[in-house]
């Protein structure tokens, strides 16, 4: 009913990406609110209402058929996944998730028994994680399952560290292992597949578990962070890695206005993850660079801490931090310099 | 791939309602953050992080052919209504919003230009109401357009206002008038079809614009709160008409653990939307109860309000809260007592 006779533009959202599109449709945006310190760009939103204290806010919304297929995702394991992903932005700015909110839309297709599932994972992860589901709202849907959370968190006000502190020099550390939980979901594909094709079949995860655990039920380094603390070490950057290590390095040397060389023999990498890439004739380390959904943490720090990172279980030296007209590097086995390329979100692109 | 051989007991969702299945759901869950104030089961959640202040969030979810049609709801229209229908759940609480996130699910269909469009719309709600767009993101759908909006408010300790407050012999208020949003959308479903039978035809709106307007483009009642507050008026119990004023009144009794009676004759209604409705053989009063979507501010007070209440521009006296034996009644014109019945929400039910 739009009687619209003006020829209008049509620019496809692929031309823009993900991250392109945001930023163009944010350029514009003004502060008019005091309170709000920093808005787009960064793991969190952070507010300041009273002396002290900050509070954060991130959200994140889940589509049945682009973010999980639920042939091979238990409801439980995704309310988990759903709410852990959002903790995980929090413990990115060093600070503490404390509230989320819960909105779903539901075909007929489900049950209240699988919204109990659902909620259960949703549940166990509120509980482990000390937060509080506070709200939310529940709507029928023409088609499959939406899920949308949101995180609020506080931390105080020095504590918090954004994207965009990363200086020359500075070390460049991730945590637990990358890759391992795209090489989980491609271990699920490819035994969807094989069961679709013989409904005989059994899937082959023997001894392959903990692939699986790590695509259907990351968590989120909270320990990192206490870790951290305990040590008397504060990031000058940090995020988390949902999009693949490229990508979110990319992100903090762009918002740093450095660049970075990180050491292709450095990238921790899972054995059983190594072995199921050479087997489906993968490369682990594109898989580690590219692959996304590790939930890990990504952080720079000072020099001078670095007598004080290396006793730190579970956290790895993978590089350092650059002039930027050096450029974003993947330094070889043989010393050869790549140039690094974010790939982790292509899903606009045909 | 779930080999479960448990027969699983299966409940349809239209069985318990959307209410119904969110008492379900967060029926069992714990508080675990002291800043955690108010959880599930007002317009929004309220936190203490600081003293004095309160700190309070509300989300909708909104989908493509469940709560929006995109053949008569323009872009920038839908983002407008979609981030205001959320300023007016913090207004609610008398309360004032302050920071929103956007999060899109996006199918092939829109173009940059579609989403800009819609973004225009948000960006103009956020100007007008003084509220800053902090964050959100953006992921490829596989229908269609998935709109979810969080806003954060601010309050001082006192001032907030929740469902529960209601007491006897207090006044019953509504703002603006009821039951022209839902014309509005009957309206716009008439020449719709119209036009598809007829691609010559024009759709009849002339002297009805307001109908469209209160549909396609409601407003957040902030005057309302900033006259009250003037007046020295704090409300015992308040909410907004989003799902019709006979289920929002339903809300307030049960929480509020009373009974209502509201009087036919005192229904605010408009006239273009009580010509329309006898034009298409529905009957207004039931509209007015039960149409939603008006946006509109019900509350109640004190009795020793009155005088104060009475001066106020588009504030109505609609009647007062009773025992909770009493139950929750319409007044006919003619004295008859009718029980409300909320039928806001069905869209669970085949």
């Amino acid at each position: 009913m739009q009687h619209n006779l003006v020829i209008m533009a049509r620019t496809e959202i692929s031309t823009l990406g993900e991250f392109g599109l945001i930023r163009h449709l944010t350029d514009k945006m003004e502060k008019r609110q005091p309170s709000t310190i920093k808005g787009v760009g960064d793991d969190a939103a952070v507010m300041k209402y009273a002396a002290g204290e900050r509070v954060l806010m991130t959200t994140d919304l889940l589509l049945e058929g682009v973010h999980f297929n639920l042939e091979y995702v238990p409801l439980k394991h995704l309310g988990y996944k759903a709410a852990v992903v959002n903790f995980s932005d929090i413990y990115a700015m060093n600070a503490t998730p404390r509230q989320i909110t819960v909105s779903l839309g539901l075909s007929k297709r489900f049950s209240v028994e699988d919204i109990e599932e659902l909620y259960s994972g949703i549940r166990l992860a509120c509980e482990r994680y000390g937060v509080d589901l506070v709200g939310g709202d529940t709507s029928a849907s023409m088609t499959g399952l939406t899920i949308s959370i949101t995180c609020l968190g506080t931390a105080r006000e020095g504590d918090i560290v954004y994207r965009n502190g990363a200086k020359e020099n500075n070390l460049i550390c991730v945590t637990g292992n990358l890759g391992t939980a795209f090489m989980g979901l491609q271990l699920l594909e490819r035994e969807r597949q094989v069961m679709a094709a013989n409904d005989k079949a059994t899937p082959a995860f023997e001894g392959r578990e903990y692939l699986l655990e790590r695509q259907l039920k990351p968590e989120a380094r909270r320990d990192i962070i206490e870790k951290l603390r305990e040590a008397g070490i504060k990031p000058t950057a940090m995020m988390d890695v949902s999009d693949g290590l490229s990508s979110e390095l990319m992100h903090i040397c762009h918002q740093s206005g450095v660049g970075c060389a990180v050491y292709e023999d450095k990238l921790p990498i899972d054995f059983a993850a190594a072995a199921l890439a050479e087997e489906m004739n993968l490369n682990i380390v594109t898989c580690a660079l590219n692959g996304g959904e590790d939930y890990e943490l990504l952080f720079t720090c000072d020099i001078k801490d670095y007598e004080k990172l290396i006793p730190l279980d579970d956290v790895y030296l993978i590089g350092h931090i650059t002039k930027p007209e050096y450029g974003m590097n993947l330094i070889g086995r043989n010393g050869e310099e790549i140039a690094l390329k974010a790939q982790g979100w292509q899903a606009f692109a045909d």
